[in-house]
């Protein structure tokens, strides 16, 4: 467990900008910047500074008074926390628009996860084949056989809502240990099991009420 | 703007979970759950009952000490501060996989949003053509003609990532509000607009940090 310099549990909020964090700082060391401070990483993050020093601050002395961040530093500090120093293959279980899209997206070109075996359902005409970016696509019935046989611990799900609940308890079975949920289905799992959902609903409420609250101020000014 | 019942800007954080709670209590009302408490909320969420009692307390007294929360009653409360009595159609820039996925995802069945128009270059052989739900798919140069003429504020951008900016300059200047943004490119816009992006290596990011948080704890105990 990843613990604060007071040795407690890090804040989940603060987890979830680890990823953003990082690649700040690597867009920072391949634009040729040095060093940086909280107010130039809080602008490119979109909270305020406060935040950002509150963050840092739970690691320790990440930067130095007078002179802020070491880009080069904080980029593999956050490499290191991240784990992203090791390869990461994924198992994507769902071929439609979305699992093409996704097999498509290019999440190992600056980081090391790649998805490597797709699966979907007999019906599926992809099933039996091989992506032109050579990941293969392979019944749902082998993931069984498969996964175990493999070094993957991490999936992807973009089937239909109702089947994430099934696909979950197959990949669990086989020895899965974390989710990528892209459905609206909340997924029930063990507690040794992790879970990061996706829902596209949300983010679009989450804009829509940032547009609202925005036209609001501007009423009120 | 939304302000809580001290007067106060409402946190970022509260506000990201806002469609997550009015989720949970459309859920509880379908159910014929008719009450709740902090602690059924929270599991559903994932997160401690003292931040949904903490959020629910910026709003004033939303339950009733000794009976919990009534479920109708807060899922009408959420739907008005998301603004989801009223219809949303929103504009989708990029009919690829992902523009594809997003198309078919079905927003509109519990939520009044709607995909009404999409785009893409001319290359696109959808460009000309109505989706099976509907939806027509006109040349990316007609978007400034046919937006100041609807009422779309917002739009879904799902573009290759070096043509996002390009494309989300033509939706402002075309009147656009809001925009979803599912490339890793941080749009850069003024301060009126809204972006509200998905990062999907971020995502990744975040479930292989919390896998790997939860097996160093296993191995500790």
């Amino acid at each position: 467990m990843v613990v604060t310099k007071f040795n407690e549990v890090l804040p989940k909020a603060t987890a979830k900008r680890l990823p953003q964090y990082y690649r700040i700082f690597k867009q920072f060391v391949a634009d040729k910047i040095e060093r940086t401070n909280s107010q130039a990483i809080a602008a490119k993050l979109g909270v305020d500074s406060a935040t950002v020093r509150r963050d840092f601050s739970l690691f320790g002395e990440l930067g130095r008074r007078g002179y802020g961040y070491d880009t080069a530093v904080l980029r593999d500090f956050f490499s290191d926390l991240l784990g992203d120093s090791a390869e990461t293959n994924i198992a994507l279980v769902g071929v439609g628009n979305l699992g093409r899209a996704l097999i498509n997206y290019r999440f190992h070109d600056r980081n090391k996860m790649r998805i490597t075996q797709a699966y979907d359902v007999a019906g599926n005409l992809l099933v039996g084949t091989t992506t032109d970016d050579g990941i293969p696509v392979y019944n749902i019935s082998d993931i069984k056989k498969n996964l175990p046989n493999s070094d993957i611990e991490t999936a992807i799900i973009s089937v239909q809502t109702d089947k994430a609940q099934k696909v979950a308890d197959i990949l669990i079975d086989a020895g899965i240990k974390g989710i990528l949920n892209f459905t609206p289905h909340r997924l029930e799992v063990p507690d040794e099991i992790t879970v990061q959902s996706v829902d596209l609903t949300s983010e679009l409420q989450t804009l829509l009420f940032f547009m609202n609250d925005k036209k609001e101020t501007a009423k009120k000014k």
